[in-house]
């Protein structure tokens, strides 16, 4: 089945566009959590378990990033394979949020990795960063549309614009909302148009998507649009109404249910958002140990506040 | 110790830029050698313990590309942090290529797990990707100038152009050299010229790298520029003299010890050149399954090469 025509079927099923940011660090636990498991990493995958059995019913999709383990060496790195599988078996759509990028034989060996069927870091869709160009990227739309890629575009983080933002100027940026919409999605026309460096990679990102387009208008390959940038991701999502956003930066980061509500399409649809921190630690906000019924608790109240704005 | 330092000392010592590129793959080894390991994994790793230990004398730095292993799995992984482990044990200078790139905090989580004294990926050079900006290259830049990262900035492969050629025109690309050169590394002034997406790469950079320089003048934050654009590599090599590079490209991919002599300075050094399936499968090309023998002769003839190309 296609990777986000899935995606958008479980969103509706719960009524829910929100993603579980697994980005699991031992601060997180309750102390006498923490204190029941051998180690950081045995610890940090009971908390992950408890989690997702919690939240099965109201959040359809989980976005594990591997930093969090990676630095917990090889023991975190099993920690890793264990959450994704079990992630999997339990329903959830599942992202690799691991940003990989190289050249097309390397990249090659990165799809494997993350798409081949039983590997230990199988997962639905791979975040992955475009700097290199289509031959970085093909190697893992060979497995579109059983899985997705999310390519960075304007990432969520402070300094995001040092790269992102240069290129093209005020009115470049102007311009290039109207000749997208006036060009039907002729990307490989938009070339040579003076344009920002996110705009241009929000071009590729739909040519590099266009033959993967399912059931519900969007492609295998989508993109990471921040919470924290309303202005762009207003002008992304008209510029490239195929391409499904992956909206980082809710809640911790600062970003608002009104400023990403311009990632979404008109039926509310069209994006996803992840919450990390806010849920993984939304016992400490709540002076509970209760993790569970907590992060519960904030993933109703996101899914309220995201509707309410996007709706 | 400064790793730059490090590294051209080393490099000084046996005359060679050469880093020999561990991209070590089950089809570089000789059947009968396959034949006598259990798994694919531990195959790999007995390939790269023999090549390190019949390399040692004649090449300075090895560079392990994370993608080979990882698509091996949790194993996969463990024969990547052996890797590492040996070579550094071996007095190699280390480069862990996987090219890493995400927010502050995980950024941070990152640096921890490949600069951490002691972790399972400790090594001394971290590849990274610099589409996030500065807040994501800061967390690397702590364990500076002990622990080095090398940016991309021009890659090695064929549509590397796709975004990084973007911006600018070709006066803009004459006159960016001229301004550098003319500023004395001012890159701050830089910001608003109009530049190529690569241009405006290397400046981040050597801004990036400017507190961090070290006795032979070259920072902590070097920059990948591959073999395969001479023009470019040359323009670069002018525009930023504090900067090392780390040149991929070299042999399997194209490029030659002639295309890539603009990436060294005027004595020689500034630059190491990466050389993986032309290294690891030489055995294939000479006709012998004395694969370290093999590897030897080519990593002389490398030698010779650059050396006169460079020198």
């Amino acid at each position: 089945m296609h990777i986000i025509d899935k995606l958008a079927q479980r969103i509706e099923r719960v009524n829910n566009p929100t993603v579980m940011g697994l980005d699991t660090q031992v601060s997180h636990l309750p102390k006498e959590f923490s204190a029941l498991h051998r180690t950081p990493a045995q610890g940090i995958l009971a908390y992950n378990r408890a989690l997702l059995e919690g939240l099965a019913d109201i959040v359809p999709c989980v976005k594990v990033q591997i930093a969090y383990y990676e630095m917990l060496g090889l023991e975190g790195m099993e920690a890793f394979s264990k959450t994704l599988k079990m992630a999997r078996e339990m329903g959830y759509v599942v992202i690799a949020d691991a940003k990989r990028n190289d050249i097309g034989a390397t990249a090659t060996a990165y799809a494997a990795a993350f798409f081949e069927k039983g590997a230990d870091f199988e997962c639905d869709i791979l975040t992955v960063n475009g700097y290199l160009g289509r031959d970085g990227i093909e190697p893992f739309t060979k497995y579109a549309p059983e899985k997705g890629i999310f390519v960075l575009c304007r990432t969520s983080n402070p300094s995001a614009g040092d790269l992102q933002d240069t290129g093209g100027d005020e009115q470049d940026y102007a311009r290039m909302g109207r000749l997208v919409a006036g060009m039907d999605g002729k990307v490989g026309d938009l070339a040579t148009a003076p344009q920002r460096v996110y705009e241009r990679m929000g071009c590729l990102i739909e040519d590099w998507g266009k033959d993967t387009v399912g059931e519900r208008g969007y492609s295998a390959v989508g993109a990471v649009v921040g919470a924290t940038w309303p202005e762009q991701s207003v002008a992304l999502r008209k510029a490239h109404p195929s391409t499904f956003f992956l909206v980082p930066g809710y809640g911790a980061q600062g970003g608002t249910a009104k400023d990403l509500a311009g990632c979404f399409d008109a039926k509310g649809g069209g994006a996803v958002v992840n919450a990390s921190r806010s849920l993984l630690a939304a016992w400490q906000k709540q002076d509970t140990d209760d993790f569970v019924s907590a992060a519960r608790r904030e993933a109703l109240d996101m899914q309220k506040a995201l509707r309410e704005a996007t709706t």
